[in-house]
């Protein structure tokens, strides 16, 4: 009810504010007798820190896991797994300035006219800080997908006018080579031109991230208005900066012919083509599920621009702090931690359905 | 949880197959005391009916709304509100051939896989007629959103390569007199050229809809997995043959800098551009809230073409029944129906922020 | 929500009024390729009925179950499952008096207080004809709760002073063979000439009923919360009259030394006696489920008393139409509706955690 | 689903086992804007302690308080209250002989078969310290209904079979005066003589408590299965050792009749009985609540008693640690949170119902 939940077995909740004492969550139904691979869960926070290469956001955060229920001797026992990442470098004094004004296409405003006060410090509850709980329960999610063989891919594929435009699994080893998560070398080395180019302009940029997913079996998803990319869809558009989504096909679809798009089967069920994005009807195909994420580029930018005061003034401001000019690369494990935390959730809500068969 | 509900407070659950004897739902959450216009509700479900132009399918279904229960002397008591509509014209013998076949695109081959069996009889419980129940529920919640002076203009911006490129408010009477819901009469005659040249070669064509709402005020919307725009993501994805949702900027932002993306605030606090889409960090702004959905061409063509037998045999087969060659001008009241339910279930949530206020 | 829904995984949700169309519900959850035997659904609706004996209501409802969806050539489909059952012999008239008045101990000042306006007729959806709906839903969760061996024995144990103390489990004919629903034919003789004495002076009286459900294997039941015994307790606490509520020792509890009230183990995990009910921390620990259920006398006497008016007045009133005298042995089936319900939910939410084990 | 979450629009998820790192929660759902009194939350939390008297466990517990989140300036913001209780007097060597081992009436044995493994150490999960949680919640929500004029009286009614007959409001003042939290000076001081009875002989016993709320308008309640009661029931039928549950007249209403049950209407609407404990339909009237809950003896005697090994040979083990020998009136505090839980929740949920009128 209070948008701090998402999943329906699997389910995490999460709280804090960007400058508060700590951020956290809590992951409700997750199998018992897991063991837990906590040093992985770990690994895939620090890929979502800042301060991992020049290009992005200097500040040094310690984003240092620490599990409080949940798990006893290295496995789970099914009860709640509760967990807290400390807020430690916070620098409120840069947010002082803050206080009683509006940055342009933040959520300052929005959540000052829906709660009649806010937590001004680093954007508080709006901060992508909470991505950090995102990223926590998918790498969960991802040990258990792992067994059943599920395997994403998750990379930047266009910043900017710059695009990769492929729908090929490629491995970790592949993305996390380049310092914009774009597997392609020759198109990463473009990205990182681009996006020097909009830092030192005081700018930011926005850009996209595909996933593919292989080894999803068919049948995940239900029918009807859980469909599973619409839950997918929601997972992605709730992360911050996120303008759009499609499956498949997506946009393109609009201009094509039913005798095109028409996934044509072969004897083992398999598809020739992949329009559908591995989702037919809401339900996995079996075919890699495949969709693309839209950001916008982040509104925190050097240049001077005019913020609204409480009192109604507009009034000019330069925004300290320290912000990326493009966020993409570091959206990439929230991306897939949310399609974890969906997939997963999936998988269990399908397990009921085969019980008498 | 098996994906048949809808909405947090006002909620919607419906049920029925294609060719069983009805469908229907319960609407749960509806204040109580409100006059209910059930005329107005039949006229949002005539406009989604087939057979209404030559461009659309000839099928003469009679969508008859019958109210069970929650309405006494026209107003609702706050009990649930349940409704039928009887299936009427189900010629079942168009589909008999499909019994042990599995269409290309369609969701056959996906429920045979999730549940082990399925009523193979016009999709069963994945054709797109439970969208009925999705209108009903809309239409009602319209009502409640008309009081507060909220008021929405959908209509069909693109058909294959023919766009309309605005997002203007337009009155239901510019969008109805254009038999494509397109309210530019010159677009819309391009529209209808290219529809009827799609029928003609027995085939069909994609489209997209846009949705421009007025008069939500700023605060509706929960922060995190909540936003506004993830959830009108998610009602719009899950609506048949929907690939991709974009909110505000939407694809167009992944080419674009901040200092052009951000909405500059007017001193009243509203913005200059709307690039946001009426919504700021997934909260509304008091802005328009504009969105866009991407539908496929839908899957039933005329053309013969290959279906997958449940041994594993490929066979040609040319689809019989009624089909649209472009089914996206009848999915505009399915869309503005699923905004309705979203909006008045977060103006319902937003209502317990203020209490202490 | 809105009160009309139960369970997490088979979840059951409720329409009508009833003096309405109809009343029903739609079933969620259930799982698909089983073959379910309706006739056997009809039957524990006609248990629930009145006018079974000389000692109930002489009306004569005819409560014929009509299955909307959800079934196809006699197998679930994994679909909703929507069931109405129309009102037939309402009598309205019997109920005109009561427009503008309220009724002692009845619902019909809450209601109108609580929505603004009420259905009036019969005590609308306050009335306990929705248990009917909730008859359905139990008959078929009883049908797969059968295939995995569990079964209740649900009986009358005491009316007035009269009481059957035993948590023998009966079975159905031994149960049936009872005008009042209670497998002692002596004990109920004597709440037969007690319920006819009732009866004779225009009152009525109150009763209990005991549950006793062999067959539930260990685990069921979530931990804190969702104790199986505390969702127990909120479904027989939901049905119309109900006052209390205990599980095992209950009540008796209060007066017992730790050291006598422990179930001491035997060697197989059973428990030498069952002071637990079958259960331990709030989980299912294999040993018979037994609790308790105490009705209140029904508040619709023969007896003329003093009715509320909406303008504050008092006047004297004899509620006309047909009552129970006591109504708990059409209670049975109820009880062991719920019960079915809330077992088979938890079976299904138990499912998830052995999956890696 | 994982029963570790209480309420629908005010939430409280807990997590945390007996000898973990630390217990806590998140509460959602609170409104915005008020001003908390966390000085007052803590009070409530030391009244749960243990250690107060010497008639308790002399466990000298630190339950501090810390508030992780959605507090800023001293005044909620909306955003999810997340709060921490560290364990600190663990002494987990006092457990560590039962880790093969199941204790007659704990929950060792059937966590064991639900989860396949689990923490031993004090009861992980299940033991009662997590209703630590339920206190901080209770004590929150406990302050926004104060504003609205409700005040709670609860109290240990009866020990053994020593009992106060009474459905008196007493003031806290009244009740903490006693060491057993019985507000009658004379019944307390048999109860005091009964406990260090069983106390001195290493058993313990059961009791019950009785709350009685003023201020409650009528209207809160929901219909059919979410019925006041019912919900007041599971919350506290899901608390530790409960074994039943009564409102108003309850399991007294077996023996009572119709003509005597009714509560006769006042011309004001009040009522000249309260055998309904304030709840008709469902549906608070404006009378007092009051209900009354039954306590088991607690399972953890000093006494010796056999317990079964995971091989499955019974042993006897004197079962070591600090226990009480009579837990209600520790329980005092826990039962009132619940209730205040419950009671907001409704509050929050009857808001939409009159968003028209």
């Amino acid at each position: 009810m209070s948008g701090s939940s998402y999943g329906q077995i699997f389910k995490l909740t999460t709280f804090g504010e960007s400058h508060g004492v700590a951020i956290g969550g809590i992951i409700e139904g997750f199998p018992s007798n897991f063991a837990l691979d906590l040093v992985a869960v770990q690994q895939a926070l620090d890929k979502r820190r800042p301060g991992q290469s020049s290009l992005v956001s200097p500040r040094n955060e310690k984003d240092q896991l620490e599990i409080l229920s949940g798990i006893f001797d290295g496995k789970t026992t099914g009860s709640p797994i509760a967990f807290l990442i400390k807020n430690q470098d916070q620098q409120s004094k840069d947010y002082q300035q803050l206080k009683d004004t509006f940055r342009p296409s933040h959520a300052d405003f929005t959540y000052q006219q829906k709660y009649g006060n806010r937590d001004h410090r680093g954007g508080g509850r709006s901060s992508a800080r909470e991505t950090a709980c995102r990223v926590v329960a998918g790498a969960i999610a991802a040990q258990a997908l792992q067994k059943l063989g599920v395997k994403a891919s998750t990379f930047v594929d266009q910043i900017g006018a710059v695009q990769l435009q492929s729908q090929q699994w490629f491995s970790t080893e592949q993305i996390e080579a380049s310092p914009l998560r774009c597997p392609d070398s020759v198109i990463s080395a473009q990205m990182e031109v681009l996006v020097k180019e909009i830092q030192q302009n005081g700018d930011t940029i926005g850009g996209s991230i595909r996933s593919v997913i292989e080894g999803v079996p068919a049948g995940w998803g239900e029918p009807v208005f859980d469909k599973l990319h619409a839950e997918l869809g929601k997972a992605m558009l709730s992360i911050n900066a996120v303008k759009g989504f499609e499956i498949g096909s997506g946009f393109a679809a609009i201009q094509m012919k039913g005798s095109v798009h028409n996934d044509q089967f072969l004897s083992d069920g398999s598809t020739a083509t992949n329009h559908s994005g591995g989702i037919q009807g809401g339900i996995s195909n079996g075919m890699p599920i495949t969709f693309r994420v839209a950001f916008k580029p982040v509104a925190s930018i050097a240049q001077p621009q005019e913020v609204l005061a409480q009192d109604g003034q507009l009034k000019e401001l330069a925004i300290e702090g320290r912000h990326d000019a493009c966020v993409v690369p570091r959206a990439v494990p929230i991306v897939e931690a949310m399609a974890h935390i969906v997939l997963f959730d999936f998988y269990l809500r399908q397990q009921r359905n085969t019980l008498f068969s």
